[in-house]
């Protein structure tokens, strides 16, 4: 099936914000396998809409709209696309009500102009909006399909995800009707490496499509599985998911949409472990990412940015000889740092950073982009070294990166030991 | 003037990565005073291209085409281009000795795909590329214009300001040829806020034009003015400007392009003075913030996440009654916070932060999005308090953003009482 996406609104035209629903509708239908024609912003205009409309109907088989459905004068998708094929408007009475119940629930004043939220092109269905009040619908014309779906990126998704595409797979049925999806989320391999790893995998005789996405400094694997009966579709997504796991299984973090941040908060959760942080060159941003989760008090007892080498002496104890004899970025004052905050908080865990973001402060023996992380446990101390080649923010980012790793890490073998 | 943008990969068709680089364009084109017509993405393919070429040229006077320009095989942006227009190609001799120099320059082998690179349509003009490989051209046809730039944001936007856009402005000369830009960043007002207090302005005398660019949790305003003369275009840019400045000083950070973290370096450097921060819900965000610039070392100590009332009261000296009594979310325990981190650190500074993040934590008194933020100093220290209304973490980003903008203030307040 051949899509048309177009993207609806005067703030794309002139840059003030930037279209990020355009590329996750088009992620999603190739991710149906559809293959997506052509991709195409216009500004709040009757003639010029109907103009591209028609443009994007001519090659393709449906063409899904987003953006213009709210109540102001200047969204006028709806009445845009009604007078592009000569249709008239009706109102929806369940969904002016639906409206309107929205406005008494939040004790907002009414507006008559939500009435056109409630408004439809003859022969439109109602597509529902489970997150805000603009619903929005579907249009047959000429045997092809028109969608039209709010631009709030968040009723956006959520509408192509539960309205557009089942709609779509109902109206042009395919053999293979179950489509089944598994995001894995993977870090520590550069994506040409995993696609190296995953290349004698035929995919195609699982009907399985793969997709790869970059999410620095992370590796997105998307699945999707295929087939005519559920059953079938999910067999076909384990198998394939087990192929993977089988060939990457030190760099996969999360099956499914976890972040690694709540990857570790189950973790250290079901097993009563807490933990504090003693960073460097990150400067806080482990510890930011840890306190990204709600609830994450339960086992973050405090970190330290012990950015000078005096609070790195007075705060956790590293002693002024190792720092001067090793220096602040090097594997025993990781080790130190990580035990000493282990010890200030009386915590189950202590992590630390210290390296060299750059773009200053490299040597030829440590370079820009060097870094050591240590995890102090009960038992021990581990401690990784890493040499990375990013900008200033970017060494920050996969520093924490590899730190949060390590603890993952860290936290799964504990939990195999103790089965 | 009329612009239409065409971005152009298999990588945007796929939803692999989102285009940035069309609203860079289509801002750029607005702030010049253009019309953007269309922005249109399309794969790399040579029919798709030649169709996607002659829709846009049919409305434009110009395209601006970004992506596909370089050494490998599905990179035909040129060749397509070449094609669409019946031009034979041909090879710059500069460009292809200025591509072999990089080569050797940085020791990479010479794989000759790279010639391609210098490669262009018959008619066409080369647009230098001062951060890549991958030079751009302009093609004049049928008395109108296409562009040729790379699609890696970093050169595609060094190369629309520098290249395009002067380009554009010589080949469609106007009345108003200079053109001067100034952006103020401000913070504290909602963009409705904004606009209001800036609404009896009247910038069209001036010649200027005013964009509005929301950047949570900043508010971004755009100058530019346009005259005949360069000096008559700057008078009017600082006339416009001082209306600005004289109605939302409070709120302004910065006139150009800096971030807030390297407004308070600038400051704190110059001053040669010191901080600490002990932060609670922002959760090492603001230490993460402040050595985002590079040199944070000479003014930063250290930074505590003192997450636990534990730390709070064993390494910042916060009495237990005190926070038993208001609270760890209070004003009482903020200024401990801040003077106790001073102290610890022995820096001129101390800021601290506490409040809730949310989703839980929240009271009927301290609901969700409440925050304390003190700053301490020599003489004295200052609290502030405030309610916001975000999710977890833009309510984490507001809340950091908030106690840097303290820090920024009280130090222009310093130094202007030095002075």
């Amino acid at each position: 099936m051949r899509i048309g996406i177009l993207t609806i609104g005067n703030e794309l035209m002139n840059g003030r914000i930037a279209d990020t629903n355009a590329s996750f509708i088009a992620r999603e239908a190739n991710q149906q396998g559809w293959s997506v024609e052509a991709i195409m912003s216009v500004g709040d205009d009757f003639a010029a809409i109907k103009n591209r409309l028609d443009y994007l109907l001519s090659m393709t088989d449906a063409v899904i709209c987003s953006g213009g459905l709210g109540p102001t004068s200047d969204d006028i998708t709806t009445a845009a696309i009604a007078e592009a094929f000569g249709l008239s408007l009706y109102t929806d009475e369940n969904v002016l009500s639906f409206i309107k119940d929205i406005f008494t629930k939040f004790n907002l004043r009414w507006v008559e102009n939500n009435a056109k939220q409630a408004m439809f092109p003859q022969g439109a269905e109602v597509i529902p909006n489970l997150r805000g009040t603009a619903p929005g619908f579907l249009l047959p014309v000429k045997k092809k399909l028109i969608f039209a779906i709010p631009g709030v990126p968040a009723e956006a998704k959520m509408m192509m995800t539960e309205g557009v595409i089942p709609a779509l797979r109902k109206h042009f049925p395919q053999n293979d009707q179950y489509a089944e999806k598994q995001t894995i989320k993977t870090f520590g391999l550069s994506e040409a490496a995993v696609d190296d790893r995953l290349k004698d995998i035929d995919f195609d005789s699982m009907g399985v499509s793969v997709g790869f996405y970059p999410v620095f400094p992370e590796n997105h694997i998307v699945l999707i599985a295929r087939s005519k009966t559920h059953d079938e579709a999910q067999d076909n997504l384990q198998k394939a998911q087990n192929e993977i796991s089988s060939r990457l299984q030190d760099y996969i973090f999360s099956y499914g949409e976890r972040t690694l941040e709540e990857v570790i908060a189950s973790l250290l959760t079901e097993n009563k472990l807490t933990i504090a942080v003693a960073e460097s060159c990150t400067g806080g941003l482990i510890t930011n990412r840890l306190t990204d989760v709600s609830g994450s008090s339960d086992y973050l007892e405090r970190g330290l940015v012990t950015y000078s080498n005096k609070a790195k002496i007075s705060m956790l104890g590293v002693p002024a000889e190792i720092i001067e004899k090793h220096g602040a970025v090097s594997e025993e004052t990781a080790r130190l740092m990580a035990e000493g905050v282990r010890k200030l908080a009386g915590t189950d865990l202590g992590l630390s950073s210290t390296g060299i973001a750059g773009p200053t402060g490299g040597s030829k023996e440590k370079p820009v982009g060097t870094v050591y992380l240590a995890l102090a446990g009960p038992q021990q101390t581990i401690c990784r070294h890493y040499s990375f080649r990013w900008d200033r923010k970017r060494n920050k980012e996969v520093f924490s990166e590899a730190a949060l790793f390590l603890l993952k890490n860290y936290c799964e073998t504990q939990i195999s030991k103790t089965k």
